[in-house]
């Protein structure tokens, strides 16, 4: 499914959608076994990771997803348009900059002028039309050599993400907006999240787009053992020993996440820009993020799943109806309730980010079959 | 099971249990096919209608039980001791008179000077031995003529249940605390309660203990037609026509109250007399006064089922585990959750009373077989 307008084909960028993470605030409804990613979140009928095809088709003819070896099956199914040999499978999950890296070294084999831009396959995108010229402005400004984030305006002065800070303006030709980065900084408290609001930071969504090959440089630079071991995979990737290469090395590898083995470095060295994002940006990062996603029906309650399956005389609710049962509140406010067929979550909307307690609970009480 | 020391068989004392009652407020608990009478709500392994029939066993060699056709089956099952002649089968329902007085139409037959005591089948009795107590002055009483009711001393001022206003001492030997009713108030507003408490009315629990013969007299004289009907019904009770008398006058009878077919009358003529219960005492009404006979766990919570499935770091609530599944609880505070299979009950403590609002609208959905 294209989306007219939407943005138009750039020559040499390939799509990098790292599917992973299991969305742990979001139990049960994401599980281990069918993560956050393969939900539709948003009443579209398309789950996030469908959605994030959805909108990186228009500007690119490459999309590869790399997946942990569970999750293979469903991706391709979800997708069928994707291409087996950009379907990157994981023996085991190493963290971002494996998983990056690894569709990096690929790609560069494949394409040395490669363009790669990485996007979560679980995250929600506003305005695609701004989107996508934000991308092709990251896109100009990678050519020039350097790692490029898309930094989210902030819409409130948020305490779950890390924050980029920005200084002068570059000048890329066709990326007027681009800014070079002084320092990515980390999740702040709220009165740090104010500082960085009224300074212009912008959040970090971990969106990077970057030449493959200037990638995969910063990691020879900062994580050489990692880069070595990529660089193995990579090069036996497209012949008959990449199981047995895969199987040796892939757990060798650092696990690290992307922003601290490269983004952080780079940007010290003044080698990261930043090009803002304006299109309106969401993690789904707990149930009250996903709440703001859903539209309030006539009886203030908002429901993911079957809308029919509710029934609400009065109250605030948010609910996931996901078992076929009849779920009825009654004077009920700002609550969450989870229904799902084995397990059922009812938390208050204030204590919603406190999932993962319920999760080590379950973990402890020995039901790794829930989780 | 008998109590020991609860109580010695009263010779010519006939206990009847009418079995009938939706329990709607306790809905999705209580269900049309399973209704409250036949669940354990005191997690003794004992229903409702069990834990009836033990307290009075030991104070009678005759207990019948008065049902509809849909539960005949299901308390034979749970009362194998109860003799199948002493199982009163109702066609339809057609309220408590028409239930009460059949039995007493058909005992009357089998014991001319029967006193039968009227229990309720979803019911619970706290001190069993003081209950007996009562009811042994109630019977002592009843010989003399009257129909006797044991009024509940109020715990609280209560608008949910009728009061009971006394006047004199009776004096009847065996029956020191005997006194005359002066009337039957209705349920009152909470002010009106408060004064009901304070000028020593006590609660209806809609326990009857009467002479068979009495009663059949009070009918006779105040539903003329009900008491016809009902002596047609008996005199074919124990013959072959039994099921043609029974299907053919059944649906004919007056749909009434015994307090109002029988009670308020016979008070008003000075015939109705009233013996205290101190015994404690209460109807599981609805969630609220089912939390009140629940022990709160380590956790704050109250837990009536699979007390292993309930997950509630912190918080405070009751929680029905009927599904089999795990219910985890986060930040909420005294809420009613009630899981089942077919649905699932999310309410406030201060709403519980209004439990069918919902079932209302479970019926306006068409889905009766979540009833």
């Amino acid at each position: 499914m294209s989306i007219p307008g939407a943005g138009r084909p750039l020559p040499g960028f390939y799509a990098v959608i790292p599917a992973g993470g299991a969305g742990t605030r979001l139990w049960p409804l994401s599980r281990a076994a069918h993560p956050k990613f393969l939900h539709d979140l948003t009443g579209t009928g398309r789950s996030l990771l469908q959605s994030t095809w959805d909108r990186l088709v228009p500007m690119t003819r490459s999309i590869c997803v790399v997946t942990g070896a569970a999750h293979a099956g469903a991706v391709a199914e979800q997708l069928p348009a994707l291409a087996a040999e950009d379907l990157f499978v994981e023996p085991s999950p190493r963290d971002s900059t494996a998983a990056i890296g690894l569709a990096a070294a690929v790609l560069v084999r494949r394409d040395p002028d490669a363009v790669i831009g990485s996007f979560a396959a679980d995250h929600v995108i506003g305005d695609q039309q701004v989107f996508a010229a934000a991308v092709a402005e990251a896109v100009a400004t990678a050519r020039t050599g350097l790692l490029v984030t898309v930094g989210i305006t902030p819409t409130y002065p948020a305490t779950g993400f890390g924050y980029v800070c920005a200084g002068e303006q570059l000048d890329v030709p066709d990326a007027p907006s681009a800014l070079r980065v002084t320092r990515f900084v980390e999740k702040p408290d709220a009165q740090t999240a104010a500082q960085y609001v009224a300074a212009g930071f912008r959040w970090n969504a971990g969106m990077f787009v970057v030449r493959a090959a200037t990638l995969l440089d910063l990691l020879a630079e900062h994580q050489p053992a990692l880069a070595a071991g990529l660089r193995e995979i990579a090069d036996a990737w497209a012949g008959p020993t990449r199981e047995e290469v895969l199987e040796r090395l892939w757990p060798t590898l650092t696990r690290i996440a992307i922003d601290y083995a490269v983004a952080e470095p780079a940007a010290a060295a003044g080698r990261v820009a930043v090009v803002p994002g304006e299109f309106g940006w969401d993690d789904i990062g707990d149930f009250n993020a996903l709440a703001g996603l859903l539209p309030v029906g006539p009886d203030g309650v908002q429901v993911l799943g079957d809308a029919q399956s509710v029934l609400s005389p009065g109250g605030r609710a948010m609910v996931v109806s996901a078992s076929g049962r009849l779920v009825a509140l009654l004077g009920v406010e700002d609550l969450v309730v989870v229904d799902t067929p084995g397990a059922l979550l009812v938390a208050s909307r204030e204590r919603a980010q406190d999932v993962k307690t319920i999760v080590d609970l379950v973990r402890a009480r020995g039901r790794a079959d829930l989780l």
